[in-house]
């Protein structure tokens, strides 16, 4: 399968290598590692605006995932160089959601896609408006 | 929130107690743990059909994720003992779907819910019809 | 080999059953688990004494880990009910040692052994004395 | 810590930043993690030698681990990038031992060090003599 067209911009891409922890006895990447993968997609695609998700934090901002979800179409395997394509789909109110899409064998084997829903809450977990200046780095 | 009443038949509980090891820096289970939980609740529940999926797999079916997904409601943390709620919603020709919800505090406060969608492949990972065997022990 | 008999005590077992996402392509759990199977030994074992690790915190004393270390004898599989002994081997000025052996089959077969040594510190990482009131507990 | 200069030769360095998933409720890297660490690193130790530690097994041969052990030094955090030292310290009739010292900092500030025995064991897990050609490539 070729890489998506439609893909939202800004993106980003994290290759990731496979480790031996990563894997189950069925010999393949276990289906929760992908929420792993795309964790450090995003952070990636965060430091790649010029911004850490810590420093994020740090300006009392956090992100918490109120909704997660994947879907599987190859197995990856151990030592298996992952491809991973990440961005930002939607801006709600006070919330985003980040795409995922994982591909293998330099981007031409697609392994899973997914997305995460985030809320913007402060440092007393209560939801608030995406700052302006979270939503401009991106 | 109550437990839900139109939760499938049969069904299974499973009482999990948080480890810090499944935590995160922002003090809470991490996102991708509860994909775990939904994986050792319906171990839980094909034991309590009186199978284990090792079992399942010695007579050459496999059970591989297609599609997992989570919604999070309440923030868990070190050491709550979690209740999940497990059952199978829908069988189709080759593949069947299990859901889940987890509560803690004595299966009173909700904390996520899920599903997971499994294809029903033999030994070379080719899809197969459902076994009855299988079926049966639903 | 059975139970050892110079096992120090107050002594604690948890039960723990392997879950798919523990183990690996090499069919076995993965190494590193074991120091998530011990964690969960000592919460356990502090819960016995009537104190949850959370309180220990709260009440401003952390244990961190200075150095973990794990003997693998048999291997672990899927749906493998562990037994896990532990135990406080030796308390320090300002640490302790906190010894494992993790058995299956009714605490017949010997799996792994292993300790970990925690550092006593107070909420700003400085190491302290190990309070009476967290001595008298073990 | 200047980095040690009797470390042993051929070595490899591998650079892996922190993800969010590896930390916990204490805001630094789960002592656990530190064991996939040292399993990423033995793996581009192996990938530099020229071969892939998946390619190893396909001959037949399986390194597991039979005693692992990690000393804590610094905490380490999210998104700190962390430096991995890994090399072959030893090699006996039917074994060998990797050492690893993790620092971060641009290999400035000492963060662990630890070490893993593997057995060489074939594919019914009997030990076996380290075979030339592995001997060979490191």
């Amino acid at each position: 399968m070729p890489i998506k067209k439609e893909f939202p911009t800004p993106d980003a891409w994290l290759d990731h290598s496979v480790s031996y922890g990563e894997t189950d006895a069925m010999g393949v990447v276990y289906y929760a590692e992908y929420l792993h993968f795309f964790e450090r997609a995003r952070s990636l695609y965060i430091r790649e605006r010029g911004m850490s998700y810590s420093v994020v934090e740090e300006k009392g901002i956090f992100l918490p995932v109120r909704e997660a979800s994947c879907k599987y179409r190859t197995p990856a395997h151990y030592d298996d160089m992952l491809n991973i394509h990440v961005g930002i789909r939607e801006w709600k109110r006070a919330s985003m959601i980040f795409v995922y899409d994982i591909y293998k064998d330099d981007r031409t084997t697609f392994v899973a896609s997914g997305f995460t829903e985030h809320a913007c809450v402060n440092s007393d977990g209560r939801p608030v408006r995406v700052p302006e200046w979270l939503r401009e780095i991106f």
